[in-house]
């Protein structure tokens, strides 16, 4: 068993090196590093866990610039070499007699947010505030990740009988880690998955048993084309892209609210134009609609590319709409969350178990849970409430330390319980 | 004199070598090389150039990467040295005799377009296509570098009688270097002024005497801030600088026009947020007014100044505004123009000489014209037609180089004639 | 009883009748025919009815014209004074030994929309579409005034013991009705109270035992100021209300969705300026909101605000926001409902009985119901299925008029076990 | 000569009763009560004076509406016969021996505008206010019919010799009465044509002898066709006319301005939806785009067309554009209106004549004067300064009634030289 010091250290050292989606080299690197030590049955690292296309992906020069920043901080060369062209994350796997196999699924990726540095906020207080300036773990994947590392050692205490696989799952954030890990074929003879968040605003003490509500998202990537024109001379030459960008935005968030359920809509990323005296030729969107099922995301999307489509054409500018990431809806199996909401109500310092509750967000953890159930197995996936002092993604939040013990905890006693029980 | 080939080579390499505003060290560089083997008076560089305060400068490492480039392209590394900071730009002194200060004032500076690379382009077909990949000499500049360092072979081989100032000012293209050149102090004795542009939808042979109309102007960078949150999970714990920014756009395009004249506006670079999952912190929007007179420029200003706050406002977003650079209106010197005109009617291939013609357009050269003029000197802005297959800041703009040749003649004649005939 | 022939003429009279907020004179009109022949112990009308201050009143030209048209549709002289001043509606009461005293609201307005008269329509089919043209029953209230008359004839064959209160509530669509009557003390005896709609998406057989889930909703009515100027001449001499309006609609309907639950905004009204070539001195928005919980909708109503103060300032426009009319959200008791679901399972009829069922939209019968709530009452609201062949509110709604018959014995046996049983 | 104190009188009597385009009816029977008293060779009235199809006709309860008002307000019952179906305006013909055809159109309409009622305005203070509220002289054409029955006096007292044709045009504010007048025929014999204006920002005492610079103007009416739904209960089901129309005149007022000179775009008039609870199903635009040129106005026009039609799809509804009114550009023979200045130059009070000033907005005169132009005829559009204490078209414009005689006698001495001198 893991110390509650040393699984401190480490989620530290992680948050102290946040990375974003397919770039989580010095991250992948430490949890090799920590794997190795153990005795596992199996270590499979980057292109090994992951099959199929991928989206989403950085260019070269993004990956050498992360590549370059995780060997600086001292990440592993060996490592590195195994997750060239951004194949990062890494599989465990534990056999342990007979039994079924289950996995856990933990998620390790940062994201693009510029940490908070005021002594209000615990990390940058206490010296592990991000050192890649502009990133942050601003959504626990750190803790996620000392989770896993800290159920391996806690099912080596144990009586578990069975298999065991961890899946160390890359690039969650823009939802295009989660198909990859599937078409690896790692999950094909898991009988039970199991997939864990802390936070999502639920207190310390607080666990659910099986979140549900999961709205399906999908991320479209636009482009608008129009032509540049020098705005003063010949403003009437131009056909402008950021007008036209303008345009989609007021109207995407415009999208009518729908009578079956919740709708998300975000316009995240706009970027257009070269400079103030010029017409913009062309302008870039990175937007994301969402719906609580598959078909609101479908209704969400329809609509959204209506109105880029005709903004374009307001403006008499080309648009290009690419959808680059999505997920669908899913649910927790409530047999299984059943199992999880027992044992975690024996945990020492949870005082709550509630057996159910909506993300109100996506995850592409659902591919994974899918993928099981449609095989005839069973998902659920736990929530660790933990004291976040500000929402997640933004630059103050934080997690409290002592949900990572409370995490471990649950998940190895559910796993070890699923093993005997099969329910 | 300078050979026509020599010239047309010079204009290819400066064309190869495209440098945004005070980011012109191998263009300066090159101008001091052509400078210096010939006999000059003085010859000032950068810092001795320029004074007072200046706008719109890059930071330590956008100045780095460019003096880098420029050193790989062969600049002299002494030259360099003294334009550290990013002061760029020369004067060339020639004195003749006794007779007035005549100036001679040309621009340096490219723009961030990306040139077009296909046949019909007469750069990309003929091997001098920009090097600098995103950057275009695409306003004809490397023409008016061109045209300086003939003028000085050709003043030497005249009988002009007097003091001659050509000034290769930079940064024109964001209104940033006009005024750090007359707060340099050089302009003080300069009895007579002329500046010079090609184009400007003239074709080849046509010369207008003086232009007026300039457009007064003004750049404004605006920053909304927001607050982000998961837009999947809490939007309405947001506030959302993208949709604050894009209906900032969206009216600013719609200030009424006004019956007193010609207005411009122009949200030529938007740039916001920082991922689809996140609702947007921060928005930068760059934009520029303009209007026929100074009084139009400073409606468009008030106007503008009123949406973006009110659209920060509307969206709970603080805002901040910054006039960043701007210039007034000016008019050419009839008197002066006539002489202009009565030389470029003789001059080989000008087969249409207008005496006067509205820029439509914006131009920095207004802040040395006026300060001319304010102390009782003359100025006169001098138009050299030249065919161009496109319009101006546009990827497939070129020039005839022919111009050149029409631009030299013309401008070294009014020159003499000026100091011989003080108008 | 009454038969189903009488009970359908009359549904089908109402229809072709249609009359809107405050002035259903000859709806009124009509009611008190029907309720003078049968054997009451009290009738009240209009202004016996209601109290306080009443919103949305309409002006009194307004109310003349709909005078006249009842007065030609033959509606009686005698009750039409007594609704003066658009004082509508009407309330029965029958006392019938000792019992507690029930209540039961029936709305009875109609709304601004034009009937469709296609074949595929079966009240154009029939004969008995609107003769109000422009004004519509399209929500099914001409079915509630029939199923309000209807109990009456079945109570008085029935063994309830108890007083039985009938209202017939005006002006619904513009949630203007629903404090008046709280306001004018009938409802203060009140021991239970059922209220009734038809349809919501239910079809035939289908019965709601309690809805749920109502929007609390706020109507704004939103007036911006500019000032006019000659759009050729002077167009920078106005203040364009019309733009500041729609620069409103749009971000209106931009509100953040709530990850607390629903919410909605509609822009429903608009309407400014005089004429093509005049810049808009005035415009005029009919806006609502509404959300799952009260707080919900205030939520919305404060961003509504602040982003129809901001369209105004943005284009340099006053702005006066009123709110005219709003309603809390509220929740059927279940022990009521029970009562009335097991009734409704016996009906003919009626296959299916759901519990409850979110109603998704908004209603001012909340005000009842938390009248008689908070007074230590209980109430339910209650759904009758019916097939209807496009949604509420658009111009080919219609009810399968079999469900008058359901509604009427759902009611009166539900009354009449609420009375004998107490929940 | 007709006194002072009557055209005064006369000028005061048309401002109290203004009548917008096509109902012109008190007017039209007062211009001929005037005209029925001097000996005159012709009279036209109404359909006698137009011809084709005429635009922007009323619906026949308007046009009843007016007939109605007029007769209350004493107008000649056997004028108004000769009036119907909105055929208004008059024409007088003077033949006066051997010479030229010398036409003069005035124009008749009032503005749908409500007349300021503070002490500050003159017509409110001296009680000659509007008496049709909401309706307003607010462009002067009440003194130019004045000035027109002024110069048929002055004429008959003059020693003119040749054709004397007075146009007194109905609906000249929504560009609908000119096209009829010339389709009338009545044109066809003029030899010189002038069109007078008063004011248009030029003071009292100051004469523009030919106006230019006419914008050609093109009147959009603009029907957005959306689906209406439950805005509460199925906001998913709707296709928002409203939020169609928003987004229209949003971007329509953001036209790229263009640099071969003056455009203009206004979105006048708005009109959506019925309820706030529905969502809109129908919304009308009436706008308006110009040009300084009939190139420019169509670029406009192209522009505006494409804009609409692009919000209509963007929120699924179906758009029907139509041009409802449009007028060219035009420009005034200097030749002709050499004579007016000249003549003008000694008129008494007046102290300043400028040969020639720019519009800057639309007059439907222009088809008038383009006709008599090309049939080799010659016309000018003279402008009468007057002091006005605000902009045209707005509660508060009035004129100098001096003004008035400084017209007649401007015109009557034009007439008369211009037949003798034939320019």
């Amino acid at each position: 068993m893991s110390s509650t010091d040393d699984l401190r250290a480490l989620r530290r050292e992680l948050h102290r090196h946040p990375e974003p989606a397919w770039r989580e080299f010095y991250t992948t690197a430490r949890i090799v590093d920590e794997l190795e030590t153990r005795p596992l049955d199996a270590l499979y690292v980057g292109p090994e866990v992951l099959g199929g296309e991928r989206n989403v992906v950085p260019d070269d020069a993004d990956l050498d610039e992360w590549l370059t920043r995780a060997r600086e901080a001292g990440a592993r060369e060996d490592v590195l070499d195994r997750l060239s062209g951004g194949y990062t994350g890494a599989l465990a796997v534990l056999e342990r007699g007979d039994g079924p196999t289950v996995g856990l699924r933990v998620d390790i990726d940062a994201l693009p947010i510029t940490e908070a540095d005021t002594d209000d906020h615990q990390p940058a207080r206490d010296g592990f505030r991000s050192e890649n300036e502009g990133f942050m773990h601003a959504c626990g994947h750190d803790a996620h990740t000392t989770i896993g590392i800290g159920v391996i050692d806690a099912i080596l205490d144990s009586d578990f009988q069975g298999t065991l696989k961890i899946f160390f799952q890359p690039a969650e954030e823009v939802i295009a880690g989660g198909e990859p890990v599937v078409a690896g074929g790692h999950l094909d003879d898991v009988d039970y998955l199991l997939a864990v968040h802390v936070g999502l605003d639920h207190p310390s003490g607080e666990v659910v048993a099986g979140i549900d509500g999961f709205l399906a998202v999908n991320h479209l990537s636009i482009e608008f084309h129009g032509e540049s024109s020098h705005a003063g001379n010949h403003p009437e030459q131009g056909r402008n892209a950021n007008l036209a960008l303008a345009t989609a935005v007021g109207n995407l968030h415009a999208i009518p609210r729908h009578d079956d359920g919740a709708t998300r809509v975000n316009a995240g990323v706009i970027e257009g134009g070269t400079a103030s005296n010029i017409v913009a030729e062309e302008a870039h969107l990175e937007a994301e609609v969402r719906g609580e099922t598959t078909e609101l995301m479908e209704y969400m999307t329809d609509h959204a590319e209506r109105i880029v489509r005709a903004a374009g054409e307001m403006h008499a500018c080309e648009v290009d709409v690419e959808s680059v990431a999505s997920a669908p809806s899913a649910a927790s199996d409530p047999g299984l969350a059943d199992v999880v909401g027992a044992v975690a109500s024996n945990v020492d310092g949870v005082d709550t178990v509630l057996p159910a509750d909506a993300l109100g967000g996506s995850e592409d953890a659902t591919f994974l849970m899918k993928h099981v159930q449609e095989r005839g197995g069973k998902a659920a996936y736990v929530c660790i409430g933990t004291d976040h002092p500000t929402g997640h993604h933004t630059p103050r939040f934080d997690v409290d330390e002592d949900s990572i013990r409370i995490g471990i905890e649950t998940l190895t006693g559910s796993i070890e319980r699923i093993a005997a029980e099969r329910p």
